[in-house]
């Protein structure tokens, strides 16, 4: 594994609140080791850090108590939703307490009338969807995994729908939040847009839980579209994908979705599901409107991807074969850890300016041939957004050491290239010494930001900034 | 007029950096009276606080040795564009330099395969677009004034196209700023996406001036659409005219523009522009898209209109109409004015959760009636966004104390049914006793962050925040 931060400990405050937490909140603070090391797992490589304790909390009320309780002795307080972040945002290098929100799962009011939701950080995706549904409405942010609300929010996340309906920062209206001495701040009102002071429901989105806990958001939501129409093409080589996606963008079709599997990660989704699409790179599509605006636009694409080789073109309202294409989609991940059993699938999260898009993944296809490393890439080709998931025998020390050498030119490539070594997953643990190389002296407001909000570092600490 | 923000004045400060800025920047720091003033002008009715000079800057650089100078001697930076914000924004209640960005009106690179632009701080939008139309490519946001993009950042505007393509917040993908220490620093890359670290993008939008100066912006471009078609549509009631805006909202219709003039500004509007508009309340409306799209939409509104006793509509394709009814549109100003010759117009800027628009808006007519006050609306419909100008006799001391008493019971009553004192104005120096009723703890967020950047408050000071 890879190291991770290390951070001093502060034991005897961890012990003095943990004992006061312990009363307080009885069998919801659990101090089991099973359950500490789930709650820092990483799906990544970054080694285990377990916090000291979990708490399950019910309200605003009972975080804002615990973190009180964790200022007052300079205990580090890490949220926890479900644990799919993907930087090691949950890890604890200096202990502390893991306050998991996941029974704060309430959707405590929908506005039809305006679009837009309250509900608890606890709320995942799917289940506000399920929620939504009777009403013609849907949150549009998929990143994939089943994420919770707050989870998503506090990485900033997006996935195959950000291309037409943005990501988390145009899709949260306003956060509750609790600050590190425990205040509680509301960051907006529910108005559609607002000049109200400096932006800090976009400060909280993406901080990673280093500047407070978020226990409520108020999302804007999405009617369900009239009309769905999914596709998916086929194309020669994966600069030709790439092309068709940078002259759909550039034509300005409004794609609900547009993703790029390379030839590798077809093999490993037909395998897994079943499916037997050709074994080239491929782009899978979907398009939302009116009956005739989506025919319009399947039409339109159609066009464009014949211009770029594309082949096997068709489009479908079938919701039953647009379910599977896309369940297909979401399950390339798993495909691609069967490509090589008992692998560990390390992602990356580059994404470039659209006109880099083929260029950046043939430079990264072929760097890890010349690495001699397996990177199968999956993209949200229209945002410039794509993933090289490294497929790595963790016991092999020399591919490791490769594969280390590859994300680093990658991150180094993208911001070379006017891009981000993240377009969705956050610095977390993992790419702070990118973040520096990408942005310079803006990390150094970053840091004054953090030490004006959390000046005993007791948010999230080892996060985003230097320890 | 109103009282202005009262603040110290460093005199000795002010004394020193001007020695050293005159001989610096010499006929480009100018300390006439006649541009002093029109450097602190305000369009609203808080009087005039002239700055001491005015520094015509022509590079980043320079902005920084402006600011290095400034900070070494705790004098005040007012950053200026074209002087057309609304809330006393460029009013310098503790003297100091205004940085006139005018002049730094270059758009330094457009990049049409990436739909992204990088300008300096004194393009206008206007100029922008003229430059940006042969590459058949626009930016839409339209505050009506021929603000500069600098300007545009620093105060979140937004206008008339924003329900389809969203603020500047959403607009801008990063900036350059120098900051308080006179560092430069640069928010973001030019990626469409990111999830690096804390948003500093969204931070500076917004910021008014008084966490940095903006010296660059990277935008968003849209191509142009295939078609463009605008209507109007005549309402029996102005609570009709929201009512069905409300419904085209709810409906999920991609209006670019749905903007509501009631009865009286459709009355001046007419006499302005030589119109002959039934003078009851009216919505002006855009539609983008593709021939067939733009038709369906047009066509769907007019469903959507009749139910609400929607009259007069027609939609057209032609240039020459379309650009005739959006100047009447943007000289709604003007025609106000010339409603009352010789007022004042003193606008409000509230923003509702749409569901509430027609109660706002009905509400804010009620009340200007009991006062005994012209208060003409138009809005940005579509996004629950108003304004009410006061059109006031200055010399009559009654009246304006009936409008501060209808400025406060309109924001406050915005505020009570969800929404915000400001859409897109920002705060300046009028709002910022709203500011903190709106959002409680969450400024003394703002105010910490504010002290973590610009410790002796020398950015803009007395805006925003309590000076």
């Amino acid at each position: 594994m890879v190291q991770a931060v290390a951070m001093a400990r502060n034991e005897d405050g961890i012990g003095t609140a943990l004992g006061i937490l312990k009363q307080q909140f009885g069998e919801r603070c659990q101090t089991g080791m099973a359950i500490r090391e789930q709650h820092g797992h990483t799906t990544t490589w970054i080694v285990n850090q377990p916090p000291d304790a979990v708490i399950f909390a019910h309200s605003t009320e009972e975080v804002s108590a615990i973190v009180k309780v964790c200022a007052a002795h300079g205990v580090p307080i890490i949220p926890f939703g479900t644990g799919t972040s993907l930087e090691g945002h949950v890890n604890a290098p200096a202990g502390g307490v893991s306050i998991d929100l996941s029974q704060m799962n309430e959707v405590l009011e929908v506005n039809a009338g305006d679009l837009d939701c309250r509900v608890q950080p606890g709320v995942t995706r799917m289940a506000l969807n399920t929620h939504l549904r009777d009403q013609g409405l849907f949150f549009p942010i998929d990143p994939g995994a089943d994420a919770s609300i707050g989870g998503m929010t506090a990485t900033r996340a997006s996935g195959t729908n950000a291309v037409r309906y943005g990501t988390m920062k145009d899709n949260v209206l306003s956060v509750e939040a609790v600050m590190a001495n425990g205040e509680i701040i509301r960051t907006a009102s529910r108005a559609r847009k607002s000049s109200a002071g400096y932006d800090l429901t976009r400060l909280m989105v993406g901080s990673e839980g280093t500047l407070g806990v978020i226990t409520e958001i108020t999302l804007r939501l999405q009617g369900i579209p009239e009309a769905i129409s999914a596709a998916s093409c086929s194309f020669p080589t994966i600069e030709a994908a790439c092309e068709a996606v940078m002259a759909t963008i550039q034509y300005g079709l409004p794609v609900a979705r547009i993703e790029l599997l390379d030839a590798l990660v077809v093999k490993g989704v037909n395998a897994y599901s079943k499916l037997s699409l050709p074994e080239t790179p491929l782009l899978l599509l979907e398009f939302h409107g009116s009956d005739a605006g989506v025919a319009e636009q399947a039409a339109t694409f159609g066009e464009l991807a014949a211009e770029f080789g594309g082949s096997g073109y068709a489009a479908t309202t079938s919701a039953e074969e647009r379910t599977k294409l896309w369940q297909a989609r979401h399950d390339a991940y798993w495909a691609m850890l069967a490509l090589r059993p008992g692998c560990k699938a390390v992602a990356t999260d580059v994404c470039v300016p659209i006109s880099r898009l083929a260029e950046a993944v043939g430079g990264a296809n072929a760097k890890a041939a010349e690495l001699g490393l397996i990177a199968p890439i999956v993209g949200h080709a229209g945002d410039g957004n794509f993933h090289a998931s490294l497929l790595l025998d963790m016991d092999n020390l020399d591919e490791v050491a490769r594969a280390e050498e590859y994300v680093s030119w990658l991150n180094d490539r993208a911001i070379a290239l006017g891009g981000t070594c993240t377009g969705e997953h956050g610095i977390g643990q993992g790419k702070r010494p990118y973040l520096l190389r990408e942005l310079g002296g803006a990390v150094e407001v970053m840091g004054a930001i953090k030490r004006a909000l959390d000046p005993d570092n007791i948010m999230n600490p080892g996060k985003i900034l230097p320890a």
